[in-house]
C-alpha cells in the first residue's frame, strides 16, 4: 500500500520532512503497513539539486486537485498563504499536518471545524516543543487527568539567549548576536524575544487543556526578556535560581490563567536545569501529579520527526473525534491584572513589614511574595525605593 | 453510552483506578463519549467500606461469561492468576489493560496474539514508568523514528534508596529499612534491589524499541544495588556524578544491547538530578535526538492515571496494528560479555599504562575507560591493586 502526500513549502522543517520519511522509510513501512510517498512539493522555488526536486510544482492545484493525496504537510508559516491553503486543503478532505503555532493558535477553531467536516484530520504535534511528544500525550495519555497545571520552556531562542547571557556573562544585545550568528535566533527576533512565540504555543497548550475551549493568543499576556539584564541574570543564583522565560497556565482555582512572563526559577525545579535551545514543559493533572517532557524544542530533523509521527497518524485513516473540536466561547481565561502570581521583589533595602498581608519567603536582599494579584504589585512596590520585581516558580 | 469494565484485583492500583475513573469521571466522558462504568471488581476478598462493594465477586465467570464487559483491568500482579485471567479475557474478546510488568514482559508475545486474534486490546502503558506516558508515545510520537538509545531509571525503590543514602549518608540497610517504613519498598524487596523490576521493565521498552522483536527478560542482565556501599556513593559526587540503577538499551552498531546496572551519571545528564522515588526515561531516536520523560514511577494515583488512559484507548474500540504484535526470535540482544560500555575504575594508584589500549578520560583518582566489553573489565583491572569499577553514563 501507498499514502501519497505533499508538502506546502519546502523550507527547513518540510525539507527535514522528505530526508525523514526516507532515512526511516523501512521502520514507517513496518510500523503502519503503508509507504508514505511524497508526490508533490508546492513552493514558490525551485531545488533542482534537491533529490526531490522532480516532484517540485509552483501550481497548487496539482495538489488540492489530486485526489490520490490524502495528506498535506503544512510548512510554511505565518498565517496568510498557509491559511488560505489549509483550508483548499482540508475542504477537500486532504488531512494537514503542520509545525505552524501562529496558524494553529490564531485560525485552529475554523481549520479544525473545517477538518471534522470533511473526514480529515488536522495535526500540529510539531507546533509545540519542536520535536517533544506534548500535544498527543495531552490528549491521549492525560485522557484521564484534569490538567492543572503547565509550566513550560517552549521558546529554544530565548532559552538560548538567557543560557549565553549566564555563562559568558554578556549583555542581551551580545547574545542576541551570538544566537543570529549560530543560527538560533531569525533575523528578526521580535516574535521571541517578545514572548510572542511563547504565546501561541501556550494558546495551543491551554486551550488542549481546557478540552478545547478556545485561548486565544491575544487573552494571553505575553512579556518577553527584552528588558532582560545581566544584572537580573547575576541576581538569579544569589538567590538558588535560574532565569527562564516561561509559559504558564493553571487551573486550580475558579478561572485559569495564562501568561508568558521571564521568571526566576528555583534550581529544585528540573526545568531549571534545562539549557540551550532545549525546551522543557511540566505537566500537572490532577491524577498523574507532575510529569515532564523534555527534548529538542527546535531543528529541522527533530520537528520534522514530531510532523512525521503526524503523518503516520493521519495516514491510518482514524477518524477525528468530536473532542478533538474547539469551541471559542470568548475570554476562557482570567484577566492578567487580576491574575495571583508568586514574585520575587527585591531592593536595597526592604522595610520589614512592607509585604505583612502577604506570605512570604525572605531571602537573602530579596523577599518572595506568594499570592499576589498583578494588579496590586507596582502599587506594592512603589514605596520601596529601587525596588525590581520579576515572577517566581517552585 | 457506557462501556462496562470490570477490575481484576483491588489493591492499590486496583483501588486507585476506580478512584481516578470516578474523580474525573466528568472529563473523561466529554472526551470519549462514554460513561466508563465498573460493573464488576473481581477479588478474593471482599470490601464492605469501598463505595464500590456491592460491584465485588469472588466468581470469575461473573466477568468472563459477562457479555456487556468489555474491557478487564487486571491489577493482580504477578505471572501466575494473572496470566489465566488474561488469557480466559482477552479469549473471550474483552480488552484487558494493565500495569504487571512481570506478566507483559513474561508472556506478552503470547497474550498479544490472543488479543489480536480475538479482535481486542492487550495495554501496558502503567506497566513501565507508573504514571509517566513511555508506551504510547514510543510506539506514536517516535513512529517515525528508529530508537537508537534508552537510558531509564525506572525502579523508583532503589532510587529512594539511593537517594536517602547520599542525602543522609546512611548504609544500604539503614536505607532500606527507612524504604519500607515510609510505604517506597515492599517487604521483601529483592525484585527491587535486586534490578528484576527494571529489567522486566527494560524488557518491555527494548521489544518495543525492536518493533516488537521480544528481548526476554533473561537475555538482559540485571546487576542491581544490592553491593553498593556509602563509599560508592560518595565517590560518586568527588567524580561530579551521581550513582543511580540505570536500565541502558542501546541500538547503534551491528546487534542491539540491553542490561540494567548502578552506574555514575554525569550530573550533566538531565537523569542525574532525578531523586527520589521518581523515575525518568531518556530515549533518543535517530530524527528526533535525545527526548526525556519523567514523573511519578509508582504510586496508587499516578499508576492509576496511566491506567486509565488505556482504559479510554480500549473504549474507542480501535483495533490492534500487527504492527504491535511481539515476536521470538531468539536471542535479540548482544551476549552481555561481549557488549561494550563505558566504565569508571578507581583505585589507589592507577599506573599511566593501564588502559593505553583504550580511549581513556583521567579524573582525580579515577579512570574513565570507554567501549570495553564486559568479559574484557575483569582481566584488566585484574593488575591493579584495590581496583573497583562501576558503569558510567555520560
Amino acid at each position: 500500500m501507498r499514502t501519497d502526500i505533499a508538502i506546502l513549502g519546502f523550507g527547513v522543517v518540510g525539507a527535514g520532512t522528505a530526508q525523514v520519511l526516507e532515512m526511516n522509510k523501512e521502520q514507517i513501512a513496518q510500523r503502519t503497513g503503508t509507504e508514505i510517498y511524497v508526490k508533490r512539493i508546492l513552493d514558490l522555488r525551485d531545488f533542482p539539486d534537491s533529490p526531490f526536486a522532480d516532484r517540485v510544482t509552483h501550481n497548487a492545484d496539482e495538489v488540492f486537485g489530486d485526489k490520490d493525496i490524502k495528506i498535506a504537510v503544512e510548512t510554511i508559516g505565518g498565517a496568510k498563504i498557509a491559511y488560505e491553503y489549509t483550508k483548499k486543503a482540508l475542504s477537500a478532505g486532504i488531512s494537514v499536518v503542520t509545525s505552524n503555532k501562529e496558524l494553529v493558535s490564531t485560525h485552529g477553531v475554523e481549520l479544525l471545524k473545517i477538518a471534522k467536516e470533511n473526514g480529515c484530520q488536522y495535526l500540529f504535534e510539531a507546533a509545540v516543543g519542536g520535536g517533544i511528544p506534548i500535544i498527543r500525550p495531552l490528549y491521549r495519555c492525560l485522557a484521564a487527568n484534569k490538567v492543572v497545571r503547565i509550566a513550560g520552556i517552549v521558546n529554544g531562542t530565548t532559552n538560548y539567549i538567557l543560557t549565553q547571557m549566564k555563562v559568558n556573562g554578556i549583555s542581551l544585545e551580545e547574545a542576541v548576536a551570538q544566537a543570529k550568528q549560530n543560527g538560533y535566533a531569525e533575523a528578526n527576533p521580535a516574535a521571541d524575544l517578545e514572548g510572542i512565540d511563547a504565546q501561541r504555543k501556550l494558546s495551543i497548550l491551554s486551550t488542549i487543556a481546557l478540552d478545547g475551549t478556545y485561548v486565544a493568543p491575544s487573552t494571553i499576556n505575553a512579556q518577553g526578556i527584552t528588558e532582560i539584564t545581566t544584572d537580573d541574570i547575576e541576581f538569579a543564583s544569589k538567590i538558588g535560581c535560574e532565569l527562564k522565560l516561561i509559559a504558564l497556565f493553571e487551573n486550580k482555582g475558579d478561572k485559569p490563567s495564562a501568561y508568558v512572563a521571564p521568571a526566576y526559577v528555583s534550581k529544585e525545579s528540573l526545568i531549571a536545569s534545562v539549557e540551550g535551545v532545549f525546551n522543557a514543559i511540566m505537566v500537572e493533572g490532577n491524577a498523574l501529579g507532575e510529569s515532564l517532557f523534555y527534548g529538542q524544542g527546535a531543528g529541522a530533523i527533530p520537528t520534522a520527526s514530531a510532523v512525521c509521527g503526524d503523518i503516520i497518524e493521519a495516514a491510518a485513516g482514524d477518524k477525528m473525534p468530536d473532542s478533538r473540536l474547539w469551541e471559542d466561547k470568548g475570554q476562557a481565561v482570567e484577566a492578567y491584572d487580576d491574575v495571583k502570581a508568586s514574585i520575587v521583589v527585591r531592593a536595597p533595602e526592604i522595610p520589614v513589614t512592607a509585604f505583612s498581608e502577604y506570605d512570604t519567603v525572605h531571602l537573602d536582599g530579596a523577599v518572595i511574595v506568594n499570592s499576589i494579584a498583578h494588579k496590586d504589585i507596582e502599587h506594592l512596590i512603589a514605596g520601596i525605593p529601587g525596588a525590581k520585581w520579576m515572577h517566581y516558580l517552585k
